[in-house]
């Protein structure tokens, strides 16, 4: 599922020493986990390529592939519930990347806070 | 790359009305995050299939898939860092997966208390 490390990095403006490390998806893709940097809540879960990272490593908001649109997304463009991108950080090999930001309002198109918060699923069963 | 909703899920022993909601990818996989209950560390991103989120579920211990290995992987079985399960939740698409657990020892492989303690990336550049 996951490229080969040392695959030349599809052409986009990120940094090429964290382009020749990041681990992406048969799709080009990795899970972007956005958590709210004070309260620790896990705000959602998008999908970045090379340059949805770069943008959101350099443009200070948090920027997102949409799988179902096929396009660029920067979130809160049209919701106004911006994030503010605070850290960001690669995890241990490289195929998941962990946001922390400060989130305007709710981070949800439901308008809950967090995509988590409407379906908790019954333990046991 | 999700799958379509409605299509016939794999043969697993999780709930059908779990199962007949849960969006997957193309390998029949959604990202699952390990956060720490009490104080919100994101400690890793996993991935599952239907049968690792059934045995996550009814076993209170989190079960992924593992993508390299192809195969189940109960959290800690090798190195003794368990995951209890506190809680589970999908988000508003039912493509994600939130578990919240009580974390024994370290998250990481590496010995580090999370998978994304290592490798911040520097912002602006």
């Amino acid at each position: 599922m996951t490229s080969t490390p040392g695959a030349t990095p599809p052409a986009s403006s990120l940094d090429p020493a964290v382009a020749a490390r990041l681990k992406r998806g048969a799709d080009g893709l990795v899970p972007a986990i956005a958590q709210q940097y004070d309260t620790g809540e896990v705000l959602m879960l998008g999908w970045m390529d090379d340059e949805a990272l770069h943008r959101t490593l350099t443009t200070g908001r948090c920027t997102y592939w949409s799988r179902s649109r096929q396009e660029y997304w920067v979130k809160g463009d049209t919701s106004g519930h911006v994030q503010h991108v605070k850290s960001v950080a690669l995890d241990c090999d490289a195929d998941t990347v962990l946001v922390k930001v400060d989130q305007t309002g709710a981070a949800c198109h439901t308008g809950d806070r967090t995509c988590f918060d409407a379906d908790a699923l019954p333990l046991g069963k």
